[in-house]
C-alpha cells in the first residue's frame, strides 16, 4: 500500500479528505491517505503553500509532490526539494478563471460601471462591437490559453504573448521582449496571466505601461508582482491607464489603507478569480498517483530550473 | 430602375445614405435611392418607427417595407400596411445584444457589483461555476437563440422558452403557459428577449415573478412592456427578485424621478443593448432588394397576424 501524506495544512484536511478518498477509489488508486507518517515510507505528498512541512530531505522514497495550487513560487525555491513537483491544473480553477476574465473584459468593453454607479440621464453611449476591441493576453499557459480562446469565441480581436515562442495557436501571438512592445501597443484591454518568476517580476514597469494605448484597461488575475505598483498608480493618475481591475497583490489581504483601495480607476477583487475546487482537484491528484504507480509521465510537472 | 424610398426619417439619412449606396453596389442591386418619390413608382420602402410616412395606401407597386429596427410593434398595427414587411436582423445588432447579455449575466454570476461599489475588507466569496448557474432565455428568435448559444458556450446551465414549441435546439427548451412555470422555477438568472405583442405584455406579472426562485436576477433587454413595473418593484422590495438590470422601458428616456432610478436593486441602462449599425444593416437591405428583384423569398418577413 502506498502511503500518501496530506501535508497541505490542517485547515484544508476537512475540505479535501472525502473528495480525495472518493477520487482515489474512482481512479482505482490503492493508497493509504494520512496526515502523519514515517517520512521514509511516504510515496507521495499532497502540498499547499503555508504547510508546516518545509524540509523534504527525509522523504527519500517520495516520487511526487503534488501542489494543490497553480502557483508554485512559494515552494519551487526550497533547496531541500529534489522530488518531482507538480502544479495543480484544476479544470474547475480554469473554468473559474475564464469566467472572471471574460466577465471583466465584457464589463470594461461595455462600459458597465457608469450604469452600475447610477449615471443619471439618458446618455446612449453605444460601445463598439467586440470584433473592434483589441484584447491581449500575456501568458499562454493553461489559464491564459483558455481565456484567450473564450475571448475569441466572444468575437474579441484577441492576441497573445508568451516569453518563449508558441506555435499552433488559433489567434495571433508574439513573444519575447520585442514582441511585448508590439502586443502592448495594440491592447485596448490587457489581461496578465503570467507565472511569477524572476523574469516576470515588474514586467509591467513605467516604460512598458507607456507602450499601451492611452486609456488602456488592465485586468490582473495572475500575480501581484507582475506590475510595478507605483508605476501603475502614476499611469492611472495621468490617464495613461484608464482602469485597472486587480485580483492579486504583493501583500494579501490588501491593507485597507493601500492606495489601490481608494483610487477611482482601480477595482480590487479579493483573490477570487480562480479557486481550486476540492472535487475536481482531487481527481487530478488521483490521476497523478495512478501515473506514479504505473511509472507514466506525471501531469503538469514543474521545471524546477525555470520555476514553473 | 427601381425606385427605393428612404422613409426612415431625415435624421437617419446622413448616417445611412453612403452605406446603403455602397451595399447596393456591392450586391449588384440597381436602385434609385431617394427621399421623395411618386408613391405609384416606389418598389421598396426603407422604414423606421417615427417616420412621417403613416399611410401606405398609395404605394401600390411596393413589394417590400424594410424596417431598420428589429422591433415592429409601432408599424405592424398600421391598417394601411398591406405590403410585405421585413424586420431588420442586423448581424451587428445580434452581436451587440449577445455582448450585452453575456456581460450582464457574467456580472451577476460573479457578483461584480460589490467590488465595483468598493466593498471594504477581504471577503473571499467564491461564486459557483457557470455550469452550476441556471440561466433561462425567454424568447428564442434570432436574438434569444444567439444569446442562449453564447451563454451555453460559457458553460452556463441554459434553458429556453418560447410561446410555441421549437425543435432542434442545442439546449433544453419549453413552451407555452405550463412550460413557463417550469422554466421560471429553474431560473437563477432570467433574460427576457420576447417581442412585444398582445400576448407578451405584462408576461412577468406578480404571480409569475413569484414562480422564480427567491433572489433571482432579471435582465431585460427586450421590451419594457414585458414586465409589470409595479409588480417588479414590489418583488424587488421584498427580496423575491434579487436584482433587475433593465435596458428598455415603457417610457423612454426613463424619467429621472422614476422609481427604477433610485431602487438599490435596479440597474438602468439607456436602451443600448442592441443598436443597428448602418454598415451591416445596409447590407441586409441590399440583400432583400436583390431578393425582391429576383422574386426570391424575403429575409425576416413579419407575419402581420402574429405581430412579429
Amino acid at each position: 500500500m502506498n502511503v500518501v501524506l496530506f501535508a497541505a495544512g490542517a485547515a484544508l484536511w476537512p475540505e479535501y479528505e472525502a473528495p480525495l478518498r472518493r477520487a482515489f477509489a474512482e481512479a482505482g488508486v490503492a493508497a493509504d491517505l494520512v496526515t502523519e507518517a514515517d517520512p521514509a515510507r511516504v510515496s507521495a505528498i499532497i502540498y499547499a503553500p503555508g504547510s508546516p512541512l518545509q524540509d523534504f530531505t527525509p522523504f527519500t522514497r517520495c516520487g511526487l509532490v503534488q501542489n494543490l495550487w497553480a502557483g508554485v513560487e512559494r515552494i519551487v525555491g526550497n533547496p531541500t526539494l529534489t522530488q518531482p513537483l507538480c502544479r495543480m491544473v484544476d479544470p474547475g480553477l480554469t473554468e473559474g478563471m475564464v469566467e472572471y476574465v471574460t466577465g471583466h473584459v465584457l464589463r470594461h468593453h461595455l462600459g458597465m460601471d457608469r450604469h452600475i454607479l447610477r449615471a443619471p440621464g439618458w446618455d446612449q453611449i453605444i460601445p463598439p462591437l467586440a470584433r473592434e476591441r483589441r484584447v491581449t493576453v500575456l501568458g499562454l499557459g493553461e489559464l491564459g490559453l483558455a481565456c484567450a480562446r473564450a475571448l475569441q469565441a466572444l468575437n474579441f480581436d484577441v492576441a497573445g504573448w508568451s516569453r518563449s515562442a508558441k506555435t499552433g495557436l488559433p489567434f495571433p501571438a508574439d513573444h519575447g521582449e520585442e514582441g511585448l512592445q508590439r502586443v502592448l501597443a495594440r491592447s485596448d484591454i490587457l489581461v496578465t496571466l503570467l507565472p511569477r518568476t524572476a523574469e516576470t517580476e515588474n514586467l509591467l514597469d513605467a516604460q512598458r505601461l507607456d507602450w499601451l494605448p492611452r486609456g488602456a484597461v488592465i485586468i490582473n488575475p495572475g500575480r501581484g508582482a507582475l506590475i510595478d505598483d507605483a508605476a501603475l498608480l502614476a499611469a492611472l493618475d495621468r490617464g495613461q491607464i484608464g482602469h485597472a481591475t486587480l485580483d492579486v497583490f504583493r501583500v494579501e489581504p490588501l491593507p485597507d489603507d493601500h492606495p489601490f483601495r481608494r483610487h477611482p480607476r482601480v477595482t480590487v477583487t479579493p483573490h477570487i478569480a480562480a479557486d481550486t475546487r476540492a472535487s475536481s482537484a482531487s481527481r487530478v491528484v488521483a490521476e497523478n498517483l495512478r501515473r506514479l504507480q504505473r511509472g507514466e509521465p506525471l501531469l503538469h510537472r514543474v521545471d524546477l530550473a525555470r520555476g514553473y
